[in-house]
């Protein structure tokens, strides 16, 4: 009785162990396309570290070598994603050259697992750094591949990725820590000067043509608009004017007429523009990245 | 001993429940394409609610805003997933308006969450109303969500559709019953009058420009065409003629020469029409959609 | 006391059994893209079979009919997954022909469930033919799918496939065993003749123009090329030339200006040149398929 109880026990903590502990998750995301087998080699390499590791993806359509861009998308989207999600990122220009490989720790708890070429730029911000490993590429590479010069994501990243998700390779374990900075993209930060509020377009909500800036919603408040007033605004790329409007401010695109622009908060709670069933970008020539930036005021009443 | 006998049966009854109960699937669409992170941000919510629900996608290449789409793909595809499926599908152009949030459970035991502007059209006729209810907004919602006016898709439905398949929110607590109806875009369907068939073109199969309608094969068989005899076919947009042929019925496309028109039965057991080795949508300049309709009859020997 | 100790025995190994035993991974191919739902409703039926099976991708855009290119994807994806992996590709442009559905198991213990129609060319010779079986679509096949002509990748490959890695279908029931060969389409094989190497252009790494041959690298090994020299590289299409150049070959793309050529070995290990941060294929108008072919050899210092 007491000797089977105890195994009981020790079958139980087994039990639980062997069905709960391997919840581990890593998203992917990269430059590479889904025409050709480069991401699902990754994935691969991925489940021959652990089957039941959960592999999912954000995006493999970032333009190639647009390394803002990959930046950007890994700040819109990991802040969903739980504590403990192990992101892999491989948009790498400068692969083969002296950049290094890193595993960022978040302070949310979040890991990404990428080259630090500016990739880290906004997520290192907005969720902080807890601390910064550099990747032993001797010890922390699949078998087998040390004569491949090329494929860092599948070898390298993927692998580190994998392991770390699944338990196997603790994070202290991956490399020498590195002081707790990455490398960063410069660009024009949001700030109120006057009445009027400066930001940047980082990005386009590309399916729909609609503009999204980099001024959230507590920087707006100091505007003082409501909905349903307007604010004029001026976007320039590099200094040089491209479109000057004043748009209605609404909750919701329904709002305003079909064809017509308006300024609304986006999913991220950031000012945006677009045109109702329409496409903003498209219709005004407007693009993003560092060089395009915003200036918004609020329109007075006539 | 009979203590360590009720321990173990306690114990027998938990282990199957933590091994194997959770098993929700939960199948996405929407028209966000995915070159940006809000697919991910979706999915990312749902592991936020549940780590062991096993997430899949239908397309998120529906053309932006297009419902009759959404309702076609839902049709095509959620009969071949296991009863207990949850589908998520946001194309939602009239997101801020005043369409209802609404989950619908199907009698084949299938649950659809979406906003209900017309996307059930065709599932809740193909698989039946169980029953409809509102999604309560206000408790079926991400935490901290509150001041985002406008990603339903991420904090209301992924999140309602991932408890759901998870088992944390049951049905009777999505919100209020609804009568057993959803908004639905009115089209022709398939009747039999004289000596023809009348239906419409729901869609494309977009891949190959294969032409599929809406006449399956229990309708298609009053006609009495025997494979290897000619049926008349005649398009039309809004009432206008597009196509007027006589076209082989086949089993199979390697029946005909490559490059001639051939008709059979799509995977789906409708009549459709299809150019071997070619693409018989861009040949003809025919289309799909709700004005898209068409008639057959048997052709007579001559 | 000894009653409650057969018991646990046998519900430890029962639960061991169910917490761990359900591994089976299925990877998908096709050429039907993912904006319709057909790859859906495969992984729908897989679903059905078993909803512990782990779905994945290859890649669904694969050009319509291009039974070479799928031959290539496996060849390049299938060795990085673990053995025991189970591959669905369905290219199938003969459907409703003679051509058989077969099984492919592997030396490495990977199976491939498609027609055999040349899209086995490459992974046969790559993994080494264990044994091959032909369907037998009667047994193997989806309940009530009887009456459907045409969608063999969603009633035969994806539920005989899920039935295989799910562990409910021995490779033995596939259907009965057939002569250890597979269908082929003839390619130019790397050969070292004189002072050159000849060899294929099987594929471009299209998301960047780059061109991969089908030299590897113990066959080029015999030219004795170090980094930092030149190859003289000829590329003809069914012999007619296209490009005669000198080109470096380095170890990694930033070791030559932006929009200089290189040579490298890729992540497959084989003999490949690109542009360093541009498109090679569209500079030069290169593609692949077997009637592209490559002269490589070494360029003597003047």
């Amino acid at each position: 009785m007491k000797k089977s109880g105890y195994l009981l026990i020790v079958f139980l903590i087994f039990s639980i162990t062997a069905c709960n502990h391997k919840k581990g998750i890593v998203v992917f995301q990269t430059d590479f396309g889904v025409k050709d087998g480069a991401v699902s080699a990754m994935k691969g390499v991925a489940m021959g570290v652990d089957p039941d590791l959960k592999l999912y993806d954000l995006t493999h359509e970032i333009p190639a070598y647009n390394i803002w861009e990959a930046a950007y998308r890994l700040q819109q989207t990991a802040p969903f994603w739980p504590a403990g999600t192990v992101f892999v990122s491989v948009v790498d220009p400068g692969v083969g050259t002296s950049r290094k490989s890193v595993v960022l720790k978040t302070k949310s708890g979040h890991y990404f697992v990428t080259p630090d070429n500016g990739t880290l730029t906004l997520i290192s911000q907005s969720l902080g750094i807890e601390s910064v490993r550099e990747i032993n590429e001797e010890l922390n590479r699949r078998k087998n591949s040390q004569a491949s010069y090329t494929f860092h994501g599948r070898d390298v990243y993927a692998y580190t990725g994998a392991r770390l998700a699944a338990g196997v390779l603790p994070f202290e374990q991956v490399g020498r820590e590195l002081p707790a900075a990455v490398v960063t993209i410069p660009f024009q930060k949001p700030v109120y000067q006057g009445d009027s509020i400066m930001g940047n377009i980082p990005i386009l909500d590309i399916q729909y043509g609609n503009i999204w800036t980099n001024i959230n919603d507590s920087i707006f408040k100091v505007l003082h608009v409501e909905p349903k007033e307007k604010v004029e605004v001026n976007i320039n790329r590099n200094g040089v004017p491209v479109l000057n409007q004043d748009i209605e401010f609404v909750h919701t695109f329904g709002e305003v007429p079909e064809g017509k622009t308006l300024a609304y908060m986006n999913s991220l709670m950031n000012f945006s523009l677009a045109i109702n069933m329409g496409n903003m970008a498209d219709s005004f020539h407007i693009n993003s990245g560092p060089e395009w930036n915003i200036v918004v005021r609020k329109k007075k009443p006539n």
